[in-house]
């Protein structure tokens, strides 16, 4: 048994893996005749490979069993994915250093204020939420080719969520 | 005096502006193992042009003091424009036809659970809420070129959002 424990999601530790989306210690200006604050270019789309073209999604997650077991992961060889909550919720990323294995596996405890960007090819697990109903907005790509790939982990290797 | 009276924000009413992001009457389809539903492709981001990159920000609005008086227009002529509210509060949509007067001024009720993408060149006033420090997810273009029309209406033209 692998037991994975999350630490808190920070744009240093997630650097390898893609953007933070926060407020938190981005640069910002006023606009709108001084009636909104801009927290400026937070993240950038990566999706234009081979005819791509960027679109918004929402998913609507639920939560998985306990203790939450980790068995396969994804990516997107064509194209980052951004995630941004949408209720002011804590959940979880999990992510890998390529190549993937049980022991390159990272795991993060996000705010309900913190979206996240998956670099292009980052390996990741599906979206892991701790509410039932947790909506969260998508910006991924659309487009010609295959832009998932899936590993599921052998049978004889457990990995376990340490919340 | 013109008053201007907001109706419910649909899809249908807002065609001619650009796209409402919401689950309500959007394609989807199970993923992640059944663990998520994916409300697919509501809107389509179009910041290509020029060399145009997509990004993601967050705007923090303050409320206008009321009654809302309209002044101002703004439009992209490079790309459209996506706002998301990150609470679900509503908030207010005012957009025109071209060309640009009070009379094709158009004003809508959105809920907390819709979004908007503004169609490039789409004249559109600039975030209107009606809670304090109300976030929003924006998805939108940097790159070269002047990418912000700006309107004011004269002075004795004086135009009132009816609440």
């Amino acid at each position: 048994m692998i037991k994975l424990t999350p630490t808190p999601l920070t744009k240093a530790a997630f650097a390898p893996f893609g953007e933070v989306i926060e407020i938190e210690g981005a640069k910002h200006y006023g606009i709108n005749q001084g009636f909104a604050e801009r927290f400026h270019d937070l993240a950038k789309l990566d999706t234009g490979a081979d005819g791509g073209e960027t679109i918004i999604s929402i998913f609507l997650g639920e939560p998985r069993p306990l203790p939450i077991a980790i068995k396969l992961m994804e990516r997107h060889p064509l194209s980052s994915q951004a995630f941004y909550p949408l209720q002011d919720r804590p959940w979880l990323v999990v992510v890998a250093e390529d190549p993937l294995s049980p022991s390159s596996l990272r795991a993060f405890h996000a705010t309900g204020k913190q979206g996240i960007n998956y670099a292009r090819n980052v390996w990741h697990h599906p979206l892991l939420v701790l509410d039932p109903a947790s909506r969260f907005l998508i910006i991924d790509r659309r487009g010609p080719g295959k832009n998932l790939e899936e590993v599921w982990f052998e049978d004889g290797v457990k990995i376990e969520l340490q919340l």
